[in-house]
C-alpha cells in the first residue's frame, strides 16, 4: 500500500489502538486498500507512527479477529478477500469474512466446538462401516424421513438410560445438526409462536429464529438459568433452555427451576419448552443430571441432542424427542421426505453403541477432558486476579480478568493467533459479565495445554 | 432356543408370516427368547411349521426391520441386544398405523425414488471410507457450513464437466438432500417472494414452501415445460422448474423456452430461477442436456443437483449453487453452523469423483437403466391401448390407460401389492392427462421385469 496518511489525534480521546484499527477500516471501505494488499509490518507502522509495538498489535490483532485481514505466517497481515470483494462500505458485518479463507487451524485451539480427535476410535470406527456398507443394499435406497427404524429403536434405549429420557421410537426424529433440527421444529409450531432465548445464549437458535421470521424475547439469566419471572413478563410461548449446562454461562438448571418451567408450560396448550441437551455427557464433579424431559409429564418439552460432543462434529447426527402432539404435524411436514442423515453412518452410530463402545469411548473421553479441564485451570492461575466460571461440566468455561475489555482481550489473544470470543458474542443485550471470554478446551492437545495456557497468560499481560 | 411352540391358526385371519412375526415378539417380551440368543434358522423353522421359506423370510424380515433381532451373516438370526433390554413386557407399541409400519419392500418396487442397488460399488466405497476415516483427523472437527474446501472444489469441476455449470467453490453449498436445501433457499429469498411452481410437479417444493408460509402459484405445463405466459400473469417473482427432465412429466425444456425464462428472471431485479437438476444425468436417446445455468449471465439461476440418484438416496448429498448476489445473505444466516453432511462422506465422495470411479459408475448405470427401461416398455405393449410418456430420459415415466380411471388403476395395483401413484398425486390443479399413473423402473430388478410388467398388465385388466 502508499504511505499510511494515518496522523494519531492526541485530542482524540479514543484509544490510540482504535485509531489505528479504524484508519484501516476506512482505507478499505473507501477502496484505497484493496483485497490481497500487504499492510505495513508491525515494526514499520510502529517506527511511523511512534507508537508502542502492543499499540500496533492490539489493532491488527483486532482487524483479523473481525476478518478485515488475515495473517499470513512468516509473511505479513493482507485484505481479506471476502470482506474486499463483498462488503458495502458501512455495513460490515464483524467475523463474517473469516469464513472465506481456508481454515487453518490456530496456534491454539480454544474454540467451544472442538473435540480431541485422539480418542477416536478410528479402527472401530472404520471396520463397522465396512460392515454396514456391505450388509445390505436396502440402505441404499431412500430411509424413513425420521430416520431409520432400527437407529430410533436403539436411541430410545440410550436416551433411557444416558439421560432419562422417556419416549418411543417413533418420537424421535434423526438430522444433521442440532442447528438443522431446530429449523424443523420451528416449522412444526405456529407461526405466530414467541420463542424465549436465553441472554447469553447459542448463537445459532438466535439465527434459525430470525431467519424463520420468528419473534424472540431475549430473557436474562440468573443463577438458576432462564428467570422465570421474566420469562412470564415476556409474553412468549415457547422458551429455548439449556438445563443440563447453559451455554455459555455454564449454569445447571436446578429441579426447583425446572419443575416451575414445566408447570408454566402446562399452564397453556400452545406453551412448549425446546431442551438443548448438546453437551451433557461432560460432567466433572458428578453424574450426568438427567434431562428435564424426563420429568415432563404434559407433553411440554421437546427435546434436542447431539453426538457432535460425544463422537465427533464431524459426523453430522443429531436428534429429536417430540411430544406426541407434535408427531402428525412433522409427518404432514417431513414424512414424505428422507432423512437428512446417511443410512450409511446411521447404522454405523447404532452398532457402535450397540455394542458398548460408545460406553467405553465416552468414558475415556469424560476423563481424558477432566484431565485437560484440571490441568488447564491449574495453568491459569498465573494470571493475577482471573476467575473460571462453569467448570463442572461441559467442555469450556468462561474466563474474567478483571478490569479488562472483552474487546482488548480477544484482540490480545488473536495477535498470538488464538481465536478468542468475548462473552458479549453470545449476547442479545448487555453481557451478565464484563472483561469475559469464553474458553474452551477440548481442542487443546493435552501436551500443549502449559504452552496455550502461557500464551494466553502473557497475552492479557500488559 | 428352547423348541418353537408356535401352532399357525387356520381359523386365524391374520396371514401367516403375521402370526410367526407376533409369536416371537410375544416370546421376547415374556423373556423366554433372551438378549443374544439365536433363532432358529429359517429352514429349520419352514420345515417346523410347514410353510414356505418366503413366509419366513418376511417375518424375520420385519423382526429385522423393526430392530427386534438383528442379522449376523453367514450365521443366522439374534435377538437384539438394545431392545431384549428396552422392552418391558407388554408395553410395545403394536404397529397400529401404517405409518408406523417397517418399511415392507412391495412385491415390485415402481417407485420413483429408488436405485439399482446390484450397480453400486460396495467394494471401492468401503475402501475409500476407511482410507477417508483413518486419513486426516482435522476431518472428525466441525467442517464448513457450506461444505468442505476440497469437496466443493472437485464439485466445481465435475458440475462443469457433467452439466455444463459455471461457478466457484464459494457459490457452491453442500446440503443433505434437495429438500433440505431448498430449504435454505427459501430462507435466502425475501419473505414476500412468490413462488411460481410447475403443476405437475415435486411434491416436496411444495411442501418446503408451505411450511415456510411461503406464497406459491401453481403454473400449468405445455408441451415446453412451465408456461412462460402463465408465470408472467401470475406475478410470481421465483419460477422453479426441471428444464432438463420436468417432473413427473418428462418433459425436456428447449433452449427457447430456457431463454425466455432468463430473460423474465433478468427484467426484475427480484426475480429468480431455481433450476432442480434431480436425474439429469440419465438420457437415453442424447448426451445429457447442459443446464440453463450455464447460460445464465445474469446471476438468476439457483442451481440444485444432487448424487442420490446417481450414486444413491441412502447417502444424502446434494449441492446448491447460489448466484454472487445471494452468497452474503447465505453467511449471515448458515455461515456459522456446520455442514449438514458428514465430512468423512463428503471426502469419500470426493474421491470417488476424483479417482474416475463415479464417472465409470455413471456409464454402467446409464446403460443398465436404458436396458431396463427398454424391456419394461417392450413387455407393457401387452397392455391394449396403452400410452407411455417421458421415455427419453430419467428413472421413471407415464403410462396411460385409455378408459380408465387413475384411481382405480393404483387400488388395482395397490391390490396386487404393487404401489403406485396417479398423476394427480402430483398436481395442484387438475391432471392433464386422465388414467394416468407414474412409473418408476430403477428399483426393479433386472430379472423380474417380466413377471412385474405382467403383474401390473394382469392388474390393469378387468
Amino acid at each position: 500500500m502508499e504511505a499510511v496518511t494515518l496522523k494519531l489525534q492526541t485530542g482524540d480521546k479514543r484509544p490510540l489502538y482504535e485509531q489505528i484499527y479504524r484508519y484501516f477500516i476506512g482505507e478499505m471501505e473507501s477502496g484505497r486498500l484493496k483485497e490481497g494488499e500487504k499492510l505495513p509490518s508491525k515494526r514499520a507502522l510502529c517506527a511511523a507512527l511512534g507508537v508502542s509495538q502492543s499499540t500496533v498489535e492490539t489493532a491488527y490483532g483486532m482487524l483479523t479477529a473481525e476478518g478485515y485481514l488475515r495473517a499470513v505466517p512468516k509473511s505479513g497481515y493482507y485484505v481479506s478477500a471476502a470482506l474486499a470483494r463483498s462488503v458495502p462500505a458501512g455495513e460490515l458485518r464483524p467475523p463474517a469474512g473469516a469464513e472465506d479463507l481456508p481454515p487453518q487451524p490456530p496456534r491454539f485451539d480454544f474454540s467451544t466446538g472442538a473435540v480431541d480427535t485422539s480418542l477416536f476410535p478410528y479402527a472401530s470406527w472404520a471396520r463397522i462401516s465396512r460392515e454396514v456398507i456391505s450388509r445390505d443394499p436396502q440402505l441404499l435406497q431412500r430411509g424413513e424421513a425420521e430416520g431409520d427404524r432400527s437407529f430410533r429403536e436403539t436411541l430410545t434405549v440410550f436416551l433411557r438410560e444416558y439421560r432419562g429420557v422417556r419416549c418411543e421410537a417413533d418420537q424421535i426424529v434423526v438430522g444433521a445438526g442440532i442447528e438443522y433440527l431446530l429449523s424443523v421444529v420451528v416449522r412444526l409450531l405456529p407461526e405466530k409462536a414467541v420463542y424465549a432465548v436465553e441472554d447469553p445464549g447459542y448463537g445459532a437458535l438466535h439465527r434459525v429464529l430470525s431467519s424463520h421470521g420468528r419473534s424472540i424475547c431475549p430473557i436474562p439469566l440468573d443463577d438458576e438459568g432462564m428467570d422465570e419471572a421474566a420469562l412470564r413478563r415476556s409474553g412468549a410461548n415457547v422458551a429455548c433452555v439449556t438445563p443440563s449446562h447453559q451455554f455459555p454461562m455454564g449454569v445447571t438448571m436446578p429441579v426447583g427451576r425446572r419443575s416451575r418451567l414445566l408447570y408454566w408450560a402446562e399452564e397453556a396448550e400452545d406453551r412448549y419448552l425446546i431442551e438443548d441437551d448438546y453437551d451433557s455427557e461432560f460432567r466433572y464433579a458428578s453424574r450426568p443430571i438427567p434431562a428435564m424431559q424426563g420429568m415432563d409429564g404434559g407433553g411440554k418439552v421437546i427435546y434436542v441432542g447431539t453426538f457432535s460432543r460425544s463422537v465427533a462434529p464431524g459426523i453430522r447426527v443429531a436428534y429429536l424427542v417430540l411430544p406426541r402432539s407434535l408427531i402428525g404435524r412433522y409427518r404432514e411436514i417431513f414424512g414424505y421426505g428422507a432423512s437428512t442423515v446417511s443410512r450409511f453412518e446411521q447404522q454405523t452410530l447404532r452398532l457402535f453403541i450397540q455394542r458398548g463402545l460408545y460406553s467405553r469411548h465416552l468414558r475415556r473421553s469424560v476423563n481424558l477432558y477432566r484431565k485437560k479441564q484440571e490441568r488447564l485451570l491449574e495453568e491459569l492461575r498465573a494470571l493475577p486476579g482471573a476467575e473460571t466460571r462453569g467448570t463442572e461440566a461441559g467442555l469450556h468455561f468462561l474466563l474474567t480478568v478483571p478490569g479488562k475489555d472483552e474487546k482488548w482481550l480477544a484482540a490480545r489473544a488473536a495477535q498470538a493467533d488464538i481465536p478468542l470470543r468475548g462473552l458479549s458474542a453470545y449476547c442479545l443485550g448487555k453481557p451478565p459479565l464484563l472483561g469475559t471470554v469464553v474458553v474452551g478446551f477440548a481442542g487443546l492437545k493435552t501436551e500443549e495445554i502449559p504452552a496455550a495456557a502461557r500464551a494466553l497468560t502473557e497475552a492479557f499481560t500488559e
